[in-house]
């Protein structure tokens, strides 16, 4: 059994997914714990207020995945249908259970309210049914054989959900299968396309064996992932991951799926003693927001400036008024004087400087939307660029223009 | 022809969905366009990266629906497999769209980069489907007949998706079906929270018959939807729409669903040609971003500083030491002179400034994590207010607190 990889499929049921109005995270949040705990997600599906096609979506993932979670339509009223259809499909009637009826008058009384007549119905579970009981809410939860599968229903409600699968779940499929979780590893990018490092990385792939490597652009970011067998030999996980991380050498910032550019250059700072000032322009306040958004940033972000007009780029960061209107405020000179005014008039060891054109109005031929300048200012270091974005929005070109600033800075401090 | 209610089946590609890395706001995103275009949308499924699951996939929808949408899988890796999968459920081989090769070549030129030899592959389309042109990317889309169905395959990026659907997807099913959507009005609130809304509103319900009122939470806004069939009279509409408008009164800050507070409030200033400049400081950029995100904010707003430090407080804005020694940086005397010196120092008309403990470190018992001090300052105003969000992260009390500084500016100018 030690090499079997078991398989998984979600079923989400509301027609408040179907019409819009539900983001689906309970899917979202499912699909990464039963990956986390060594199952295969093979699919997902959702089905609206209908009892029939619920029983179709579980019947279907039933045949698919040795494990099946649904979520949603436990409640009380009339447009409540899971545990009906799970009954249906898996040939089963329904019944009163009666502890599950005792705990939810317990919720009511401990609430000291009455228990509203229609929430007896949350009592009732397909026969071959157990409760899971939910201590978040008046719904429980139930598990069943379905064919081959064993199937979780949950509540909705991802507040109750999220605790029934920790409590309920996870520890019931661990006790039936259990699953060894995959090996997995990341590369989180900045430098180089999706398309680049698929073809960089083409001739790595075939010698990779039964490792998988995949690839997510989050754009100006490319994640790499690889994802292996629980029983790849730690000396043939440790030769691919070093070469994916001698191949991807300074493109990969972190080696940590949560950790991102701010916290990578912050710790670089840290370790230098060093601090940071920021002189944006279009980019308006989403560099400063990479920095800021890592919890004890005031440790070495400094202060920023977003100097929007000419008239602030002169008056805040010392911007000549006649270099501006000699290159134009997107241009390398300015946006190099915008970083070297913001670290001299901060005292920071550190200046790095915005200015670009997003669109969608103000572009020219010369300098059309998408193009943007960026500058690096510290100790004996003065380095500007400029790149073009073409066809990308407004809030594209400002999003991954701020994480491409900071990122010149790590390089440059990879570099000292 | 006129009342049947044609049906969509959606279905999401990728398998970072099914292992937990990315959340699904694709389908999200279609639910809410196909119902607005007046689809009944059955069913969502999600398959990851195999051909044949992305076939079955494909097929069992197509099955289901009048129209089926797909987004993801067409990238220039080995691991997009949409184009086939489509072509092989639908007895189609692949061909190459040499108007769609052009266009990923013209891409590239325009970047003054040379086509990476994967992107190539982007071009392929199924032999019987017509490319659609993606102006955001490189992957272009198609529309092909699938059985009795219609599909339409779409990159996954949602800045590429979501033009596309808009621009290519949304105006072929009005030619080809003709569905008559349902009448829409949507109501984006600031100031009072779900619960309280809908107990406000209770008594309007149910005197609205066939109109129905929903409510969708975005911390700190709150959406509210009026939903009617598109036979309501106006007379009606108008009636649900008055009596709605006029219990939200000022809290309702724009009734068209893509308008957001940055643009109200730029309006606002532009109407009396007024400016604004910032102060922040836990929020660390997202108030600016508030209004730069706007297309010609550079007309109303004129510079920003984030001065995370104190001594940067005193150096930028003028906040006498003092006043941060006596108070403490988190402070509604504090935050004052912040708005005030920010609109001293830039000489703009309004001054809006926020100061707060964002977490997870830096709480007291008397200023917990959550405690945010905002300010507005301007001709013969000079307003603060504390507020407290207990129990949030970090980016949820900045984003909160942005758009929150930036409604106090709102309420400020609809009283002048």
């Amino acid at each position: 059994m030690q090499d079997a990889v078991y398989t998984a499929w979600i079923v989400s049921q509301g027609e408040e997914l179907l019409t819009g109005q539900t983001l689906d995270t309970n899917a979202h949040h499912l699909a990464a714990a039963l990956t986390g705990a060594g199952l295969r997600v093979l699919g997902a599906s959702t089905a609206g207020d209908d009892e029939a096609a619920i029983a179709k979506a579980l019947a279907d993932a039933a045949r698919n995945g040795d494990v099946v979670v649904c979520t949603g339509g436990l409640g009380p009223t009339s447009d409540d249908h899971t545990a009906a259809a799970a009954a249906a499909a898996f040939g089963s009637a329904l019944r009163l259970d009666a502890a599950s009826l005792a705990a939810i008058e317990g919720y009511y009384a401990a609430a000291a309210r009455p228990m509203p007549a229609p929430n007896r119905k949350q009592a009732m579970i397909p026969e071959t049914a157990t409760a899971l009981p939910n201590a978040h809410g008046t719904a429980p939860g139930f598990v069943m054989q379905a064919g081959a599968a064993t199937l979780y229903c949950l509540p909705g409600p991802p507040r109750e959900m999220r605790p029934m699968l920790v409590e309920a779940v996870l520890p019931d499929i661990a006790r039936r299968l259990s699953p060894r979780p995959p090996r997995r590893h990341f590369f989180r990018t900045l430098g180089a396309g999706e398309s680049a490092l698929q073809a960089a990385l083409a001739g790595l792939i075939p010698e990779l064996g039964r490792i998988e490597l995949g690839f997510r652009a989050k754009i100006p970011e490319v994640e790499l992932k690889l994802v292996g067998p629980p029983d790849v030999p730690d000396a043939d996980w440790e030769i691919a991951v070093g070469r994916l991380r001698a191949a991807l050498g300074k493109d990969c910032f972190s080696e940590d799926e949560h950790r991102g550019l701010g916290a990578v250059v912050g710790d670089l700072l840290l370790a230098r003693k060093e601090t940071l000032a920021i002189a944006e322009s279009c980019t308006g306040g989403l560099v400063t927001d990479v920095c800021v958004r890592e919890p004890g940033s005031s440790r070495w972000f400094e202060r920023s400036w977003t100097t929007y007009s000419n008239v602030a780029k002169t008056e805040e960061l010392g911007v000549p008024a006649e270099l501006i209107a000699a290159h134009g405020a997107v241009s390398e000179p300015v946006v190099l004087a915008m970083a070297e005014g913001a670290r001299a008039r901060s005292g920071a060891n550190w200046g790095v400087a915005t200015s670009g054109v997003a669109g969608p109005a103000g572009g020219t031929p010369e300098k059309p939307v998408g193009t943007v300048c960026f500058a690096v200012a510290g100790p004996g270091v003065s380095r500007a660029r400029t790149l073009r974005a073409p066809g990308r929005a407004r809030d594209a070109i400002r999003k991954a223009s701020a994480e491409i600033a900071i990122d010149m800075l790590r390089r440059q401090l990879l570099r000292m």
